[in-house]
């Protein structure tokens, strides 16, 4: 029996940049023959959301737009053409929503690079409603059982710091710098590494972090606001320099920093995205000591599957504050004012 | 304008397991909304077009069956929901027609490993027929000016041949053997590995191979009806042993023989499949030796792709005989009397 | 202050193939200018010493001989050429004592493909004795502090299974199957494993086994005294099959097995060595599923430094017994008969 | 029979930094036990040698110092422990003269990133002189019958543009730009990317460059004193971006302009070492794209063997000047006023 879905549903929209948000009803979509209908139960409130709503970014939004981008509900309707889908199967919308899954950076998995990517709470309405769509291909398989809250911040930020893990090209037995590892990013990001079978340095600053942290698996912390010679701690702890960097922090000086204290031949990646921020290294240390500096954008269809994977085994662990789904403008403010510690979950019902 | 597409048209149809071949009107199929409907001008016809008829595979045919699975042509008709590809572009079809792209296969690139693959020719009508349908994802983009007489063969022989160069990891300056090198496969297995910067040993049999074979790049031909120790003149010829070894032979003993001469570290790809062979390797000597047996099956998206560049680039070619398509039935005769020598394509148009 | 060698030294040696093994005095060897002197502590009793004893493979041994290949002990003294070592060092005998260091192989870091290779304990007189020699190119470095009793047997089983392992390509978060999980190697496999992000299912049977590999971090262990379908429980167990297999069973047919569980694109390693022993492999089914089968050797400097480390941080046991260096006869009889469990690991100052 | 040995030889040596070019009668070297001794015929002069003799990069320099590492000559003696050389084998002296074998980078293959290098005409007395010594394991093997002044640049710079071409990741019909096109070490790199089978874009300004350009190889030259929107240009020529960069050139504007114009998930590989330099790669796009910056130093032993069998095979050409060594002094000053357009060579007999 299919489930009865309503004409219109609760969401929370803006008709213009930085425009007034509304908790107001609006029609629930109806998905295309390649998508899914999802009745979103939660949604992780992200920065992305911000720079969306305030449309400073370079790339233009759709308005009136539905914000949100890490959604987990309940699958109560799919397009004619969707494959290995049925009615109540549990399922995840990402940042990348859809695309068009036939240039070349599709065809090798880099779906997230392709010119056409659509995005949820971007191009696409995205979670802040009750019911949603997505396309079938992109849309996360969540397992059977899995908490939706809890689950709902792994989609973007789990997905994108495991992905940065990949990319650092650091195998299980050797050192991984986390540079801002007690933030939500990081924090994630320490949780996966240790699952990965990697050695964890954390670089962060200020009270608590360093217990934070040791909680969560990393071995040698430095404290920025204590030790003056990071790169040469980091270099002594590592026995040489860090295997991979995971840049999560968003300070240039931490970025350019990691470019010294990676090991020979191996990478730094870059993964926040700081209004302006360019990446500096010296050349002649960068050749002699044959690194890399590589960029790491969201994850893909595998990647994905990966990191819930890891998820739902209980080997990593998102804290939350759930809120009201009306309750979107007062997080978006907190936010702005930078008032928020962990991550904010809305819950679509209220 | 949109190409006004009629109602029947041409095709070759069986109704039962090796049951006759029709050369009648059939209803034109209509594309779903993830498919195209490609207006076919030539199908190659291949091996396991004959097995698809015979039923003697031990995956069940489609019935009734339009065979076929190297089909050009044109994109006239598509489906709501098809990205990426717009009335007039040349297409092909492909021994995969679709999959089901959320499957961990899938999601690898992997499509052909799909456990719910779509098979032209076999599990969906093919491109013995002038209109046929293709899942728009895995339809392959044939490049403007194309030939496309030319390239149908391309679509599976090709694809297949490069995908096993791929899989043997040779570089560009090694070794790579060539098991059947003046064969159908073989010749084009040959042309791929020059372009791919590989040097060519090449093993076969019989008048005018070796003239054949020096002719499309290859370096070192063995002669098995001459030599008499094709292991050791491979492993002189290229100091060693080959990096890789591409398997089209059919024959046991000379999969056997290229677990051999193989060099250490190297990859033995099996690509043929003849009926019920086993492949045997001594543990012992693989062991000591560190190399590997590697299976590899037909090319993904991104591997048609570049399959199809190197062609269009006039690095590969492939001797075709041109006969109409209703000719299915003699070609379907000499085939199973082991008389045809290089590729028949059909013109669907007659 | 250098240490002082003595003229003499207790050894086990033999001078014909199964020839009488003496403990007795010998000369203590002279390091040549690339080699280090070792004081040998401890050594690991393998199979392969007896294989050496025996000399029934079909590589001959130098006669006369002194065995082992798992020696464990202290640098006093060392070649003018010698780099990167200082006396009091702790180092370690491998079966590779020496290569070229200038074929292809050595240069791409296979030094034990090298055609000259020079062996412990079979072209080299290895760890039986008080003192022995080895180039410090292949010498282990082993960390300060260790038990030399307890890594001895690591130095070769260790080695060879986290080669094996890497070998497979399995990553974080992906299934390995072990067959023969409760052996020595199977065990040491195991733990290597889930220090490496791996899950894995076990295959192995008797009374015991189950507890013992699941005390070592495995998830699944499949009995085959109990279960009769080995394929359908790996591919059932792992959703789809083990992306990697470590053959550590010397049986044919469950290295047989190995082929037909190993997921689509797997790749199942051969690491044993029995006698003798073919891996068949059905061609249709690897060129559907694009398996590998891979022969794995012992592992090369950086995988010694790598399985060593994982060691050092307590993640790996190796259960042994301790007994006198002059009851390697005994210990050997044991073996010849079957009737060892577990690892033997001889002090040389008895 | 030994070759007859002289005790003094010819050679240019300098006592301080920048000190006076002495052309004088010096010992010939005695080889260690790890060590060949070469009969140097003739030797590139590299500006890496000027850099020695200023005495201006950071890393100190040996004093008196013999330069030059870009030697080609024949095996006359050797010390005890050298493996796998004999008396009259051609042999070539490069930039790492030799390394520790047992750090972690030499363990992994990445020898020059040893922190205990020794570098000829730098560390270790070089090339400008009859009679050198080097490290067994590291000197180049040069084929028999290969021309010893042609092939001496390709010891250093051939070595280099090869390895840089690994390093982009570049697969064979996939485009690499090479920025400085036309230089000496933008020439090799054309010659070797179009071997291994890549599509060369090449940027390079000047009369004449791009009939030099197209007469190596190359496919679209692009002249950046004619095309203002160099970035627009690659990414036109190449449909979306270079695979890879190889940046040669070394003005910071051409290397930071490499990081707009890689393809997405491509790699920017940086080779030239212009003091003081720094690569500045925007954040954002960087992230967007996925792409990768990647320093890339001298190859290593099995780069240094695939470079020299690509030349061997005629497929790579350095067009020389020969002079005699004597000339080195004249030949620096040149090379400080930037009159030199291609390789000098030196001819150690005069």
């Amino acid at each position: 029996m299919s489930p009865v879905i309503p004409e219109t549903q609760k969401g929370i929209i803006f008709y213009e940049p930085h425009g007034k948000l509304h908790y107001k009803d609006i029609p629930v979509p109806k998905p295309k023959p390649n998508e899914l209908l999802i009745n979103v139960k939660y949604s992780g409130v992200c920065h992305t959301d911000l720079h969306a709503w305030h449309g400073d970014w370079p790339l233009p939004v759709k308005l009136p737009l539905v914000g949100g981008h890490e959604g987990a509900g309940v699958v109560v309707g799919m397009g004619s053409s969707v494959k290995g889908w049925k009615i109540g199967d549990l399922a995840g919308i990402k940042w990348l929503n859809g695309s068009c899954m036939s240039c070349e950076e599709c065809e090798l998995g880099n779906e997230s690079n392709c010119p056409e990517a659509d995005l949820s709470g971007y191009t696409h309405d995205g979670s802040f409603q009750q019911y949603a769509t997505a396309d079938a291909v992109q849309a996360a398989k969540i397992p059977k059982g899995t908490d939706l809250a809890e689950v709902a911040p792994v989609l973007c930020a789990g997905i994108t710091v495991y992905k940065a893990l990949k990319t650092s090209e650091a195998k299980p037995g050797q050192w991984v710098a986390i540079s801002g590892a007690a933030g939500g990013l990081g924090s994630l990001a320490v949780q996966f590494a240790k699952a990965m079978g990697l050695r964890v340095v954390g670089i962060d600053g200020g009270p608590g972090k360093e217990e934070l942290f040791r909680s969560l698996g990393g071995e040698v912390f430095i404290d920025f606001t204590k030790e003056k010679d990071i790169v040469g701690a980091v270099i002594k702890a590592t026995n040489g320099g860090a295997h991979g960097v995971i840049n999560v922090s968003v300070s240039d000086a931490a970025i350019n920093a990691s470019t010294k204290y990676v090991r020979a031949n191996g990478t730094s990646v870059l993964v926040g995205m700081p209004a302006g921020a360019v990446c500096k290294s010296e050349v002649f240390h960068q050749v002699v000591k044959s690194t890399k500096i590589a960029g790491s954008y969201v994850g893909n269809r595998a990647d994905t599957r990966e990191a819930l994977d890891f998820f739902s085994r209980g080997l990593v662990h998102a804290p939350i504050k759930i809120a009201p789904l009306s309750t979107v403008p007062e997080i978006f403010e907190k936010m702005e004012k930078g008032q928020i510690v962990g991550r904010y979950v809305v819950d679509t019902s209220k």
